[in-house]
């Protein structure tokens, strides 16, 4: 009997602590790229919203351990379900610092992926390799797997792609490429608000199509204002 | 013996003939949008190129029957191992017209797709989905596999990825959206060019390679001359 439930207790410990998912977030002046088509408190909101569309995915794709990694401890609101970390350091540091205290197979899931959806999550994690690398546009790392964190370190801005798959390297990891246009697209210019509105779904998209709609003109598909929107008050007004 | 022989005819025609793909490509003054980058006899020998490689995609993702339609029969080089149907008509009267006369299976493919693979082909055509739409950047549809031509019309331009998903609602056609990062990425601008130096391989790569590196400035990836490539001679230079 007392076997048994070391036994039990092993499995329980494996269920519940397989893997921790990260999200780096700010939202103090966030987005500033958008600010040509998004006032300071509606970009500060919408990130808000698209956080929250990324936990809801992280989780319903089978990581209950999420950990918001942010600058500020105000800066995350009450009804998430996620562990939050205050750390003032860099990006790269603040990881590096993270994966030095966690024991647990990791991913990276940047804050403003609203067009990821627990699938990509399933599939990403269920990789045999040792890490995942899911380019963003331009160069960029959108999500990171990284099934052990003392045998890797993350070094982002830049071409962090390149550098992702040169660290795989250089740390004998093996590791994949996962193709997804969807997990690809980052939202940072106001030509990704396209994207969401064409792709999306979730509370980031609920937020952009009250302000926007899309309009075709000559042959490329653009962002179109509300006219009647009313971003003080944030609705349509006659 | 005579009922082996039938069977074994049978077998080889559904063989031969199970799938058809289709090339819509326009060689002179191709893609203007990378004028500021590449001069008019650079922009028509990438756009080959980029044909060859996509050819060579379909080919290996093992598709024997390739037609490409053009505008005018001298565009298309001899060694390229597809048909070559000239037709003055527009795009999507071009495709309509074609998805009339062909009694197979057909997979669209832009013409501008050199990150393709042969495994993205296997798969989008092992989709048991009566429809197969690939979308491009801002709203376009880069891939589009019909299984049945008679109960599908193509509309190309503007937002052609939620046109495509409206034709296939309206013909009750069964359809998914194929999620890919890298055939999502159309080559039109410079931009898109640092996504091929970055992901790409085979010919059209190596023709930008030759002539462009990647430079990191602001955090951001951008297109970098070779100072010592000379366009005319297509060779670097002392």
């Amino acid at each position: 009997m007392g076997r048994a439930e070391i036994q039990n207790s092993e499995i329980r410990c494996t269920m519940v602590y397989k893997m921790r998912a990260v999200i780096p977030y700010k939202k103090p002046n966030a987005k500033s790229r958008l600010s040509s088509v998004l006032e300071l408190h509606e970009r500060e909101e919408f990130v808000e919203f698209m956080l929250k569309d990324v936990v809801t995915a992280i989780s319903k794709g089978g990581i209950e351990a999420i950990d918001i990694i942010t600058t500020s401890a105000g800066s995350v609101v009450d009804d998430i379900e996620a562990n939050v970390i205050v750390n003032e350091l860099g990006l790269n540091e603040a990881l590096n610092g993270y994966l030095k205290i966690v024991n647990e197979p990791v991913l990276i899931v940047m804050a403003d992926l609203p067009l990821m959806t627990p699938l990509h999550i399933k599939e990403i994690t269920a990789s045999d390799k040792d890490v995942v690398i899911v380019p963003g546009k331009g160069g960029g790392t959108n999500v990171l797997f990284i099934r052990d964190p003392t045998s890797f370190y993350v070094k982002y801005y830049d071409s962090s792609f390149l550098s992702h798959c040169d660290i795989a390297r250089e740390k004998s990891q093996s590791f994949e490429v996962y193709d997804s246009f969807l997990v690809s697209t980052d939202i940072d210019e106001p030509h990704d608000l396209v994207e969401l509105l064409l792709h999306g779904q979730g509370l980031s998209k609920s937020y952009i199509q009250k302000r926007f709609g899309i309009e075709v003109s000559k042959g490329r598909v653009k962002l179109q204002p509300h006219q009647k929107f009313n971003s003080k008050i944030g609705e349509m007004v006659e």
